[in-house]
């Protein structure tokens, strides 16, 4: 089956907003073995969406549509789409339920405008929209499936997945399913120069890596008969990748860092203190990602200021003049400091210079001290990134993180 | 004039990587007054360029590619292009001198395929690629003009602001100029209806409103003869915003959230505490985004457990018994204990149930409570947000951060 992705929106064309909705879309389909022809982004404009379906359907049999189903009047796509396949708009019943369903979970009364957000071509499937008003519908009609979604990220993501997805599953007879295993602390270039044989020569399952701020993502796709038969082909290439990369593996699928780190903290009855100069609180914010948090999560410092850092974490003047205030030195008594003070098992630590200012001969932008604390030890390390300010901040909580949930795991030894 | 741009690589179909690019080459299109008619990707596959070529100047007088210019064979897209126009693939002199000047900065020797990426299309003007080998080139042929550039972000954004940019503004001979008003603590749909008649009816400057995570962007853009004319025509326009909206205002251009917050701050002297709970770190966080915050910004606490509201900024007991602990009086209490405990003239507070677990019957998933304290002077609010967890934390972090604003505004009068 080919499919094609259509985005609709004035603002996409004006290049006010990145069409991830597109990438979203498009992994979600090759997950399911559907291979994408295209993408298009057109304006909001009758015309020219009814030009992109027509263009569409000459070469793919699935078309899905971002975007264009709001509640005002400038959105023309259903109308559209519901005239390229001769059909009309009607009251679909099911789309009705929904939205009265989730306005009133909000407490809300609905608008006239609302309302006509249940007008879906005849013969529609209506999807649900957990995160708005306005549905979302899959139509079958002369060999073609059209499925419309709508635009804003919140929305169309967990309609996509878990409506969407499902359904193109049953259609498609063949299964992919795919497995991802992440690691931390370890490069691209290492992982893909470690991995380059493997993923050059296999194909089912195929092994494919994607980086992101620090994490490492390997997936295994594996297509087969069911379920179970894919799980069997995807064991000895995780069993593998698991050996080759040892403690970097930090997890698959559904496991982040704050999981894991709050996982591990569960397993061992422990709390986790913050102690954040450059990171300013998002290494905290980080673990508070997690709806889990608040069973070891107890609560951070932001010491931005040395004054914050000596009053609030009890770091030494001493160490701050004499080995700097961004060096392992302070970065441990930080971390010491937060556990204290917070009467924690665990805390974490970062001092540095995201940049672009601050530079010294000594230490560069870039350059980040760690300080974890367990029961009492201390470990520290530094690093130099070498990205923009907030990048640099990005890169350091994940160092951070990272380092906590190894010495923790050391600690088990 | 109308221009397409065309995105060519096997990635993006599969939904590997987004397609910053083509947010980032519309955007600049429409600073310079030329609209984008469609945005496509397709696979690097000779055959689907070429129908994407034929299908683009059908409508388009201009076509723009990113990507597909690498060194292995797999790329050929400029060969098709070179086809399309029934042109031959030549050796470009200023192609040549731009790669090997940059190989040499590298201290590396040039490859034979690297060689290869010097021819182009006959006649083209070639564009120096800053960042990479693969030169882009602008050809003009039969009236239509072709650009194609480098994919990775690093190469074909430098290419197309410093060089392409240039090339089109002086070929439109006419200057689009934006300016953009930020508004804060006023919803989209107050915004739109506010302004709904203006941004119907205005045709030069334009009107448009864009809305990122408790932030209304309203874009001003003006076509004139010059910079001068256009900001001329732009200020009655800026001038109406400000007397519609007022304090909502929060700045202009690249003014953001934590650049006024800190402006404000450094006029009066005063210094900047955060207590968080829900938020987790994210409004620290925000503020040390901006690099001049280190003159406002003493630190922070990330407060999560009840525990730690008590014992690190004296929340009482009885507040947190009586009131709940998502209550105004203790998002008071935590403002005031932060600003205490750092000396601090201001300090602001969150605390809520960011979800999707914690409701209660009291206070729902989604409820924030806010406290301010300015000088010894508090303030207190409450809001409820609809959203997911971290998208609920998101834009408290904007309504806590506004909440300073208001104040500090407030205070001045």
């Amino acid at each position: 089956m080919k499919a094609e992705i259509i985005a609709i929106g004035t603002e996409l064309l004006l290049g006010n907003i990145v069409n991830t909705n597109a990438a979203h879309l498009a992994e979600g389909l090759a997950s399911v073995g559907i291979d994408t022809y295209r993408q298009t982004v057109v304006g909001d404009n009758p015309e020219r969406l009814k030009e992109a379906l027509e263009a569409a359907y000459e070469v793919a049999d699935m078309v899905i549509t971002s975007g264009g189903l709001g509640a005002t009047g400038d959105d023309l796509s259903k109308e559209t789409a519901a005239a390229y396949f001769g059909k009309k708009l009607v009251e679909n019943e099911t789309a009705k339920a929904h939205i009265r369903e989730f306005m009133e979970n909000l407490g809300r009364k609905l608008t006239e405008n609302q309302w006509k957000q249940a007008m879906l071509p005849e013969g529609s499937i209506a999807l649900q929209n957990s995160n708005g008003t306005a549905p979302g519908f899959i139509l079958e009609a002369d060999g073609k499936t059209l499925i419309m979604l709508p635009g804003p990220p919140s929305e169309i993501v967990p309609m996509f997945d878990k409506q969407v997805i499902p359904y193109l599953r049953e259609k498609s007879g063949e299964i992919l399913v795919s497995r991802t295993i992440h690691l931390a602390g370890i490069g691209e270039a290492a992982v893909e120069s470690e991995l380059h044989e493997e993923m050059l020569t296999m194909s089912n399952p195929t092994l494919a890596p994607y980086a992101k701020e620090g994490i490492i993502d390997l997936r295994i796709t594996a297509k087969a008969q069911d379920t179970e038969q894919a799980y069997r082909m995807i064991a000895p290439v995780e069993q593998m990748i698991r050996e080759k990369f040892g403690v970097c593996v930090l997890g698959a699928d559904e496991d982040t860092m704050e999981s894991v780190i709050v996982s591990l903290l569960k397993e061992r009855g422990w709390k986790i203190a913050t102690a954040e100069s450059l990171t300013g609180g998002w290494v905290a914010g980080k673990i508070v990602s997690f709806p889990g948090a608040s069973e070891v999560f107890e609560g951070g410092f932001v010491t931005y200021s040395n004054e914050a850092k000596m009053n609030l974490l009890g770091v030494k003047k001493e160490t701050i003049d004499t080995y700097g205030v961004v060096s392992e030195e302070t970065a441990g008594e930080m971390a010491k400091g937060a556990a204290e003070k917070l009467g924690c098992e665990v805390a974490v630590a970062t001092t540095g210079i995201a940049g672009p200012g601050g530079s010294t001969e000594k230490t560069p932008v870039g350059t980040v001290c760690f300080g974890v604390y367990i029961n009492g030890k201390i470990q520290t390390s530094t690093v130099r990134y070498t990205r923009n300010r907030n990048s640099n901040r990005d890169f350091s909580v994940i160092g951070a993180l990272n380092r906590v949930r190894l010495e923790i795991l050391n600690d088990n030894i």
